[in-house]
């Protein structure tokens, strides 16, 4: 095991890998009513405005303005109903002063007419003649051409994410075929001479894979295909093999080592030896997952560098790492440029905890609702106790500078999901 | 349009509607490794226990620990090295007294041993020999069998949605198939004489069809299976038989009515004819989404009450009501008994905003990255703009008691994925 003195800290260390590794995106058109967790590959611009007429926002009359000056309960201004305007239709009228037309919410305005006066707003003095009891300003109540979106206007840049908000508005504006990229195909290796298929029943000394399992849960919620291949045994040029095939047929590469050092060793001296820069980084200044190896492989006929991951092999470790490092190379690799904020938490800690300063800490921790917040309780147990990751809802951060938190303090909480 | 006076608060007006509903959850039997975002339907125990075997948590030598008592670096106690143990494999000895046996992280203790002195804390004195230089307590270095979790333990409780944790933990303990929910099947109805589907040509007055699709992509992410019923024009007798249809063939059904209040009202008197409760509320004290429909039918044919949603048909009223209302009944119907709180952050808001006391408000912000946290900058333009959503990352509240924020104050955004 290397001397992990001078560990980068984990974001200079994540910055630092990728910008050494190439972005090769790939695109494909796909439906935009299927495209949730896409990427747009490039800026989409708006075909038309939207809305592309005036549209009322209440139920009303639609009215000229000025005809409404002055207007008041105590002394309505009087019009002329002239038609009402129907839903989906295009008003065959033009509205003259001293005439109305009721509206409807959603309503296209009828030519002339440069306003809508609220329902609430008036009475019906006779049949045909409606009094109105407030004035309304040009523009009131109206949804004008184009204050939605404009047409031309960029409606998703280029490396956005795809919400339902984003396949709303591109529907919203005819626009039902997208150009994104491909997800990243992730391959996922597991090493290590202890480890046996979860469907196997351990002998003495062996557990169960837990890791390809767990992170390709991981990689497709962060928008990646997971490829599972297996477990490799520490032999090097078995898992040499694995590893090179791995890393040709997928966007990156995933390999979570045995739990002891040489099995660490061998993935590192494995990674090495199949070209490009190889071990870009070993050890992080993290608990958990210290032992982590961001790594760059270009084995022959591969046409550029690809991304190697190694985890630590403790389940715990692989799946914080997974989250901090796997997950933005995900993003990275899937051409997204805009990063929206990760929902967290600030959380009130219910008991001390002790860091060490310089080290970045992400402790497994329940959430309790309290009275203005949350209280955030650690779950006791050795770091690399699955069941400590699925009895928490979240990892607490203690920050590198700090050499722990007090009870009471408010803390950060990033949500496992 | 009813007066909404005396609306209720949403969460309240959530909590009445879920006690009116009964829930009919039906199961199959998955694969664990494709169970992400499934609810367990049972409690699942441990068959046996995690681990296993005494496990080794760092690279050194297994040992007696009484052996130890004493050894510092001045005065090193000497043990004798009899055998190294292989990861994967049971070790076919006993340790006897002054007898220590390398051992890798994750290795299993030999009988007889009960501690491991890390590898930094020995000296190979001469081959065979080892000096100790710190003495370990019983089970220090050591994971003990049931430590992760014990036989008969519950692993995963019933209710409880499955992430990457609960899939490694059920993997590890060799459970690799689980009784889960069935996905809420959710109905999605879009009505309004101007609506047409997003591949047509809107002429003046019409808008294409946007609630559709977005609330298909918040029902997928929500866990449920989206089912979409097109656009029904605002027809009492169309508007029945597509609702009675999709009441029957779906567990809840979703309903955005046009934008006119002619349309809302007319959703109402349709649900109102199909048997059940009908409406149980109509209009929730909230911006956006005053006007929503929360009610149960029952068809003629139908075993039990399912819940209909209507909402308004402006789209941003739409998803708004979709995440905060829409969604918690899906995890209802899914089953889901433990909800892990949602991802929120704190920011600093940018400018202030007004409110109207009683009234819950959830404003569109764009997040941004300051100095010690966040800032939240609302998005400007009419509340029933699709691409205000677009254009943000998440909701701020206003809580029902404020009458709004000042620019400065932290207040708590939801965010929109």
């Amino acid at each position: 095991m290397p001397e992990f003195i001078d560990l980068l800290p984990p974001d200079i260390a994540l910055t630092n890998f990728l910008e050494q590794i190439p972005r090769q995106v790939e695109s494909e058109v796909i439906e935009v009513k299927s495209a949730l967790g896409r990427v747009a590959v490039n800026d989409v611009h708006a075909p038309h405005s939207l809305p592309a007429f005036h549209r009322s926002t209440v139920d009303g009359y639609a009215v000229i303005a000025s005809d409404t000056h002055g207007a008041s309960d105590s002394q309505p201004v009087y019009l002329v109903q002239i038609e009402e305007i129907k839903m989906g239709e295009s008003p065959d009228f033009t509205l003259l002063t001293t005439q109305c037309g009721l509206i409807h919410t959603g309503g296209m305005l009828p030519k002339g007419s440069d306003a809508v006066v609220m329902l609430e707003n008036t009475q019906v003095a006779r049949p045909g003649e409606i009094e109105i009891l407030r004035a309304v300003a040009e523009g009131e109540n109206v949804i004008k051409v184009g204050e939605d979106i404009a047409a031309g206007a960029v409606v998703v840049a280029g490396g956005t994410l795809l919400r339902a908000a984003e396949i709303g508005g591109l529907l919203a504006l005819g626009i039902t075929e997208l150009q994104v990229a491909r997800r990243p195909r992730v391959g996922i290796i597991s090493s290590g001479d202890e480890i046996i298929p979860p469907e196997s029943v351990p002998n003495p000394g062996q557990v169960r894979d837990i890791n390809s399992y767990s992170l390709s849960a991981l990689v497709e919620q962060a928008g990646g295909v997971p490829q599972r291949y297996g477990i490799i045994p520490d032999d090097y040029e078995k898992l040499r093999g694995g590893l090179e095939r791995a890393i040709d047929e997928n966007n990156m590469v995933v390999i979570t080592a045995g739990s002891s050092a040489s099995s660490r060793d061998l993935t590192a001296q494995v990674i090495n030896s199949l070209g490009g820069p190889g071990v870009i980084t070993h050890g992080v200044n993290i608990r958990p997952g210290k032992p982590t190896i961001l790594a760059g492989c270009q084995p022959a006929g591969v046409d550029w560098i690809k991304p190697v991951i190694g985890l630590p092999g403790n389940p715990v470790s692989a799946l914080v790492i997974g989250i901090l490092f796997v997950e933005p190379v995900i993003n990275f690799l899937h051409g997204q440029d805009y990063l929206r904020p990760r929902g967290r938490l600030e959380a009130k800690l219910a008991i001390n905890l002790a860091s060490k300063a310089g080290r970045e800490d992400w402790v497994p921790v329940k959430i309790l609702p309290v009275e203005n917040g949350f209280s955030a309780e650690p779950i006791f147990g050795k770091s690399n106790l699955i069941f400590t990751l699925c009895r928490a809802d979240g990892l607490l951060h203690i920050p590198p500078h700090s050499t722990g938190l007090n009870a009471g303090e408010i803390a950060e909480v990033m949500l496992l999901n």
